[in-house]
């Protein structure tokens, strides 16, 4: 991986490029993959591996990629050195059949360091969410979890969120994820026209104790712009496309029209 | 092209990977290609061939490809068992014209082994129809025809579909697909917002007959999700993005929250 | 970059390919490219670098780039014969920070050989734009200019604007691009949902007169059709997403249902 021109930094534009420089840095950006091809996956970690953080593999596609191919995707991320993980509902259908224990192994197996824990879609019991994040601690995962329904209409219920951020970190979770789907429409904070809902000060305030282990899931663009405005520009996102990975990374520094002049 | 891995099967995820996994197989999903490169394509193929039935070169496209290029195409395709073929518009421009056979005999030419005969956005009386699949069985192309206009507003008309879809079968059509254009949106079967329209029941029963002959064209999630629950997760699909076809093939299986209690 | 297949000019589809073939073509096309790797960069250009005049490094993203894959790409453009260079933002932010000079110098020694002058998001008084169009002159830059605010709700000024084309050219710049933004959404002749403001006729007949010099920033669909119909299929369209390059020059062509009977 080269480093940034450092021309950029030297001559010309010294002040946008210098917040995000911070090493390990913060802000972390996790990327949704819906089945890119290899060279796709290449051409990602080549350009923008220095502003990827995490990479999940979306819904349950894990299961779907040739062998060969899937193997490759494990062996550059690791080359990269970018987190990637199954996304929580192979984890669901996993816990679905009773096979939770199965499927970590199989995980660990195929080389995945990164696992979700989640329940967007099945009910999973507290005692069963405890224990699933346990076990997977003791495989050696880093475990990412998260909170919030996939259904239409679900709403973020702030007790119930604050608690399972709390419970989850103590269990041994490294990080909480707000649900937000692929769509950002319609489900946790975000209204039917993918906007921020108009309370969002009381979880903002809420989850400000939280701010370092919380990735909000905002695919869209004003949910970005409107997230960095809330938390400043090294908010974690996450579900980013992989094609908006230089757009986002864009407006955390302050080089997009939405956030140029964004109080740093 | 590398099998599934196993260990999902026998191990972890036996029960949503079982249903997709006759062969031929049923539920067929045809992608619209708008102009990928040759790289882009391949990651296509060696990524999700599995899944892929046809692949149309959407519109008048074919036209506008570097010779090489689609050479390229024709051959990969031939070589990954994927049916590639012109999108109905360029037969539609051919007619108008007045060239259909030189149309067809140059498509056979290139390569091509199927071939569509569309009346989207043309008048196309029906002996010149029939004429049309006639001529491309005579010179061994496998023939799709598709119902429906392309115009903002059009809507499927009942008996007229289901006299197209007879006489199409009858003069040697393998599939016909139902118009559902690149956007899903104001056209066929669907409304403004994309949702499928309300009477839909009467539609979905007219063709419950033709089920295994009918494709259609479905490019939003959420049309997808309405087709599998109307007609199962084995509905034949059309104009899905080739960034989509892991997303759908989840969908068919059970392995995205949409499709996740969906009995099969 | 292989020739297009002759059999299609001469055989099947003579009339709706001949409208772009003149050289140097009218119509000009301006892509903006959000990050792509250099697989995907490649695929564009050796796919369509036939229907491609412009590519634009939206926004900031310049700065982004490993070296080596910056250099890389302006290497490809050369080649290819396409007109890379930095989206305005990136200008913007070296003017704010009152580093015009050495941005231009920066510029030309990473080998960009075209530039754009814009406020889409700050206040650029009218002698500081002319003396930057009249420095990147001097710098030998082929000069791009930009009329129109990115703020949401912003509207085009017809005095405003056609002052800012006419004085604009009279410095030095070869064409001026009307602001669409990447959305495409509430600015400029945009309205909310994408479609044309309804009084346009008087900005077309204002911008008749320079019809050769100005590009239209038209992301979507509908956008470039009624583009097409007020100044025909060779209007000079931006901000085309790179796969929608082959689905503008179908619309160009009339290969695509939306322009088939579009009067030529």
């Amino acid at each position: 991986m080269t480093e940034l021109n450092g021309s950029f930094h030297e001559i010309a534009l010294s002040d946008p490029l210098k917040a995000r420089e911070s090493n390990p840095r913060n802000g972390k950006t996790m990327i949704i993959d819906k089945g890119l091809g290899i060279r796709q996956f290449k051409d990602l970690l080549e350009t923008a591996a220095n502003y990827i953080d995490y990479i999940k593999l979306g819904f349950g596609t894990t299961a779907l990629y040739p062998a060969a191919i899937l193997n490759e995707k494990i062996a550059l991320a690791e080359q990269f050195q970018v987190g990637l993980y199954p996304g929580g509902t192979f984890f669901e259908v996993a816990f679905y059949q009773g096979k939770v224990k199965a499927y970590l192994k199989l995980m660990k197996r195929l080389g995945f360091k990164k696992i979700e824990v989640s329940d967007g879609t099945i009910e999973l019991p507290e005692q069963d969410r405890l224990q699933a994040i346990t076990l997977a601690k003791e495989l050696a995962f880093d475990v990412i979890t998260e909170y919030g329904k996939k259904t239409d209409g679900s709403e973020v219920e702030l007790e119930a969120m604050v608690q399972t951020i709390q419970s989850d970190l103590e269990a041994g979770a490294s990080y909480v994820i707000i649900e937000g789907r692929e769509s950002g429409e319609n489900v946790g904070i975000f209204k039917n026209d993918g906007k921020i809902q108009s309370e969002f000060e009381h979880i903002a305030q809420a989850v400000s104790a939280y701010r370092e282990v919380v990735i909000w899931e905002a695919p869209k663009k004003k949910q970005q712009v409107e997230l960095m405005k809330w938390f400043g520009p090294n908010v974690h996102l996450g579900n980013i496309a992989p094609e908006e990975i230089y757009a986002v990374e864009s407006l955390r520094r302050g080089l997009r029209s939405d956030t140029f002049f964004l109080q740093i």
